[in-house]
This record gives C-alpha cells, structure tokens and sequence, in this order.
C-alpha cells in the first residue's frame, strides 16, 4: 500500500536522516530548522574540500541557488556527484532562475552535469528552467504562459526528474504520476523562506521514500497543513513564521489525515 | 502637496517595488522579510556576473557593508554603477564605519566611484565618513564631537545625498531641507538588525518617490510607529522584534498620522 | 571569593564588552542577538584585511568553524594572532569536527597555530579533537566512548586550554578544576543555534573574567537557566527560542542564583 503522509512523516522522526544542504545565505538558518524541528538533521557545508565527503554522510542533498556565486556553484556539483554516486536523493531548488543570465546557465549546468532528483520551485522559475516563455521579477515572479501542469509533465519527462512547482496549488509530477496539494495559506507568501524550507522539507521526506514524487508531495502537504495551523492565530508574518515550526513540530497523525487536501491526476 | 508617510506606504504596498540588497550575512533574512513585511519584493544578489543585471530589475539598491569583503565592494560596485545608469535610488548603510580602515577606505571608494544617493549610518559611522573627529566601539558605537545636524548637512553638500543618522532623533538631509523624526522606541537598540532594517525600509520608500530626503523620513517614521507598538506588550528583544515586524505588516493610516513625530527644520 | 555567575552577568552587562566573531553563516545572526541580548555588543567581521584590526577593539575573540572555507580558516588564525597580541580569551567552537577530514585538520591547524583558550563543542566534536575514537554524524552527533570527564581533563591539560563540553550535563575544565553544569533543557536540542549560541555566551563571559573556566561555567548556567525559564510556555522550539532570548534579558539574581546546578568536581 502506498505510504501517507503520516508514515513518512513518522520515518522523518524515527530515521533521523543528515540532510546536507548548499543554500543561499538568506534562509539558511530557517532551511536548518525547518529540518531540525521534523526530527532530521541539517548539515550546512559548502567548502570545495568537504563537500563530496559531507554528502557521504547524508541521506539527501538540498541545492538552493538562490544567492549563487560561480564558485559556489561548483561546490554544488562536487556535492552532487558524491551524492550521485551514493545514490541519495538530490533536490535542487532552482530560487530566482530567469532573473539574471547567471542563474539560467548554472541551472543548466547543474541539471546537464549531475543527476538533479528533484527540480522545485515557483511556476515562473520552473517555467523559466524549462525553456518556456516567462516574466521574471526577482525571487517572487509569477506570470506564466500556458498550462503548467503540462510543462511540469514535460520538464519530468526531459529531466528524468521529479518536478515540484509550488503556489497556491502545488504540482508534484515525474511525468507518470501527477499529484496536486492544496494545502497551505496566503500567509506563506508574506514570509521570506517559506519556498526555501519548502524544499528542506521535501529533501528530509525524499530520505526516506524511494518516491520521490510520493515524497515531495507527502512533504508539501505536511508543510503547508502547519502552515494552515499557524495561520489560524497569527496577527501578521512573524508570529506566522513562530507558529509554523511549533505547529509543524507538534503536527500529529489525526490532523494530518484530516487536512491533507492531496489530489492524484492520473 | 507633500506625499504624507501613509501616501507612500500606501505606494510601496502598490507598487511593490523589487529591492535589490547587497547587505551583510548576520541581518540579511531581516532585511529581506522588512521588505517583505511592507509588501515590496527583496532580492539578495552578490555575484560578481549578475550584479548589474539584478541591479536593472531593481527599483532600489540597498548597500550594507556591515560584514564587507574586498570582493563584495566590488561587487557593490558593480550592482551600483548599473543602478546608476537605470537611475535608482542606491542607499548606502556605513555599517561599522570607523571601526577599521578597510571600511572607512571601502566607503570612501564607493562614495568615489559610485553615485550614492543615500547614505545612512548612526552618529560615529557618519562622522567618520565626513571626516570629523569621533571615537568608535563597534558597530554599536556612538560617542561624536560637534553637532550633528550641522555635521550631517555638511555631508549632504560634499556628497551630493541624502545623509541619515539614526538614533534617539533621526537627522535626515540634502543639505537644504533637514526632517528630525523623533518615533521609536529604546528596545530596538537592543535587537540586532533593527539599523539595517532601517536601510531596508528607506530603500523601499525611496523606491516610490523622488524626493529622497523625504521618502527616508517617512520610512522611518513607519518603522519606527511599528517599533513603539511593538514595544508596548514585548516582554524581551525577540519578542519585540516578532511583534515589529506583525505592527509592520499591520501598519494603518490612523496610526501612522496620530503617532508620527516628524518635524521639518528649514 | 570566587565570583558567582551574578556577578559575570553583571560584569557583561556593565562592561558591555566587544565580542568579535568569525562564525557559520547559520547562526551567525543569532550568535549576535545573544550577545546583545546579554547587554554585551557583537561584531562580525570576516575580511582578512581587518580581521586582526577588528580584534584589537574586542575583550574576547569567537571562532565557529561550522561553515568553515579554507579562506576563512586563514582570517581566523590573523584575528586570533591578533586577540592573542591583546590578550584576550580566544574561544574555538569546533562545531561539526568529525564530519569531515577538512573540519578536523583545520581545527588541529588551529589549535598548533594560534593559542585557543577554550575548546568547545559536543562530546563528539571534543571527543574527535582530543583523538579519542568516535562516531560522527553531521552536526548532532552524540556516540563517544569513554570517560567524557578525563577525555576533557586531558585535552586541557595537553591544550592548556580550558575545554567545554556541552551536553545533558556540561562539562567545564581547565585541567585542574572541573565543573559539572547541570542546568538545560531538552528543547535546546530542537532548535538550531542553541550551541553556538552558548559559545557566543562564553566569550561575553570570558571577556569580563580572567578565570576563564569559572568564566564559561557561569556563562552556561545563566544560559541554561533561560533555557530552563523558556521552555516552560514554549509549544515548540520557535517560541521556545523567542522565549530564551527574552528570559535571558530578563534574567535577575534571585532565579539565577536558585535554579543554578553547578557542581564543582575537585
């Protein structure tokens, strides 16, 4: 039988997965926790020397290039390869991509020269990576052409990759099975890093199911059924932010199973 | 008339202008949820390859040199000479200046090379960059000889900018016009952040209007109104800083004109 | 007579000592708030070009290696060579030590290259720097073997340096005097930071205390003590570290010296 949320979000607890993580410097802390506070462990390394070796001890890899340097880039990769040759789970959070020349190269190079999992991010950025038509205004771009679960199928399909595309709907697809979650609040959208933890999330949930697309959606609702919980009582972004890792903390098996609002395509 | 704090608030909320940071590592999730607060889009972009066409997307470039490199100037460099071209607002916080002579050298070099449209820093950070006599500790520092505004003034002429000290008053001037905003509240010297937030907040306002020194001022008038409410039911510095963030994002018109202690000197 | 953790915290918040850090980008602004919050004044700075300028304004010097460069290995080494010029307690935290060849060879150059004062981090870490054979696991790892107690009164004695381990119970020696801290909390596990941020602790201590032992004792048990006050309304580790900080502000004679579980061994 298909595992549920709950059971993953159980393995995330009971297995305690390392989840290694080369990030941007803007959400670094909040990826950390996010994963610290679902019972995993986050490790952040980003040396040329240490990563290959770091990712050895890690049971998924998270990329984020959203304050990318080329330097940093090339750390990624050297990660990547180890984690390639472990055989984790590599996700790569592609923040910001179309706002600058720099971001839609290193997308390509990370996603031509190591085997990428997981591609996440908004529809714009997801639209851009997949070479279709899009208007990009910095890491909080939104207009986008066409149908995007279709370009979400197709990207899977040419990536071999599990594909996430976040917002007020999320699509998680490897080009077989497309799921949809509805969960989540209009409040995450005023709260830098709630798509950055997104992506830890789905990289802790990714370490323990071979599913990867089962994981990320798994991982997608849980997220997004805490922040629905900490909406509840919030008066503006920060106490939002407080009250999604305590809530997401104490998320239990019965609310989970009543939220999840997870939609099966095909 | 004169646009009032609340009329470009209201803009900022608006038009939601994207906020191109070039900022320190310790307070960079802080300035870009301050500017996510307000309703504007932060971006955080260091590389030397995308700078400048970050830069083109922005309608603001906040500079901070709080935790500077010789890389990072240049970089700053860059991202501001694009700004420049675009004609943007470029605010330049003088974070630690005087504290060492690479930063009073790096900000002389940026002042040199680059238009600066705003420079801000408190008491000793700003004497130093003028030049006057002043014993600094830190970034906290704040012991200066000679009066301020005229100090301040003396800049704004040198400098051809808006020159903001922060502190119990706020000095804002051109040179020609000088605004004493006299909100906030002594908790906020006790979290850290609160300065380059500050920096954030004018960048975002001076991304909706012209008139520089007045666009500051009515900056930090709203942030600082957030502060006074915040401070009323905070039993500590991280209490305070959730609860200014939540008055932040909350912010009203009534509020605003009822508690706003601007005055204009000349 | 022998000071009492009162009177450091109220040395630390008279004096407000500078405390110079070169630290991990995850906590970094967290490392500062708690400095801060102790009344104390943080500086983060990094540039080799200023880095041993910076130290010579500081009472006590923090290094974290926890996103550790080779780059920044080196700036690390100019300031503590400085803070060892001044004089002031040099205090490592050799956060992830064991993870991987880079982090132990960097530490091993540190502690051959400049005079390190206090040694601290997890057993694992210690246990991984003292030699003694260990299992690591990322940042959280926790499996030594052997008696924690002489393994840290060997390494200060070959060291001469005072070692802290952190734990349930923490260990503090110098090789002669160790102390046992038995204040803390188990939420302090589920939240990022709590150990560096009991690093940043100690050099606010350290710089007000020549002891340094007895210095960094007193630093955890006031630390903990907030821990132990926080977690009583926390519903989980975001309001538990609102809380901590907020407790720590407030932290009077009267809870510190009735909740104080220090235990002198010998």
């Amino acid at each position: 039988m298909r595992p549920t949320p709950c059971d993953l979000l159980d393995r995330v607890r009971q297995q305690k997965p390392v989840i290694h993580h080369l990030t941007n410097w803007v959400t670094i802390c909040d990826c950390a926790q996010v994963v610290k506070t679902l019972g995993a462990s986050p490790v952040m390394a980003h040396a040329l020397e240490e990563v290959a070796e770091m990712a050895q001890i890690a049971s998924a890899l998270v990329l984020n290039i959203g304050t990318l340097t080329a330097d940093f880039v090339e750390a990624m990769k050297l990660a990547a390869q180890s984690g390639n040759r472990k055989g984790i789970p590599v996700i790569l959070d592609v923040c910001g991509a179309g706002a600058t020349a720099l971001r839609d190269q290193k997308c390509l190079e990370l996603l031509n020269e190591v085997r990428v999992d997981v591609i996440k991010g908004n529809a714009s950025e997801v639209a851009r990576v997949s070479g279709a038509s899009v208007i990009t205004r910095g890491v909080d771009a939104t207009e986008v052409a066409g149908d995007l679960v279709l370009l979400a199928e197709k990207l899977a399909d040419q990536c071999k990759a599990t594909v996430v595309i976040t917002g007020k709907v999320d699509i998680v697809t490897d080009g077989n099975t497309t799921y949809l979650v509805k969960n989540g609040h209009p409040m995450m959208t005023h709260v830098v890093g709630t798509g950055c933890m997104a992506t830890s999330v789905i990289g802790a949930f990714a370490a323990v199911e071979p599913d990867l697309s089962l994981a990320a959606t798994c991982a997608l609702a849980c997220y997004e059924i805490a922040a629905e919980l900490a909406a509840e009582k919030a008066s503006g972004p920060a106490s939002f932010k407080e009250r999604l890792f305590d809530c997401l903390y104490n998320l239990d098996h019965e609310t989970v199973d009543r939220m999840q609002k997870i939609e099966t395509c095909q």
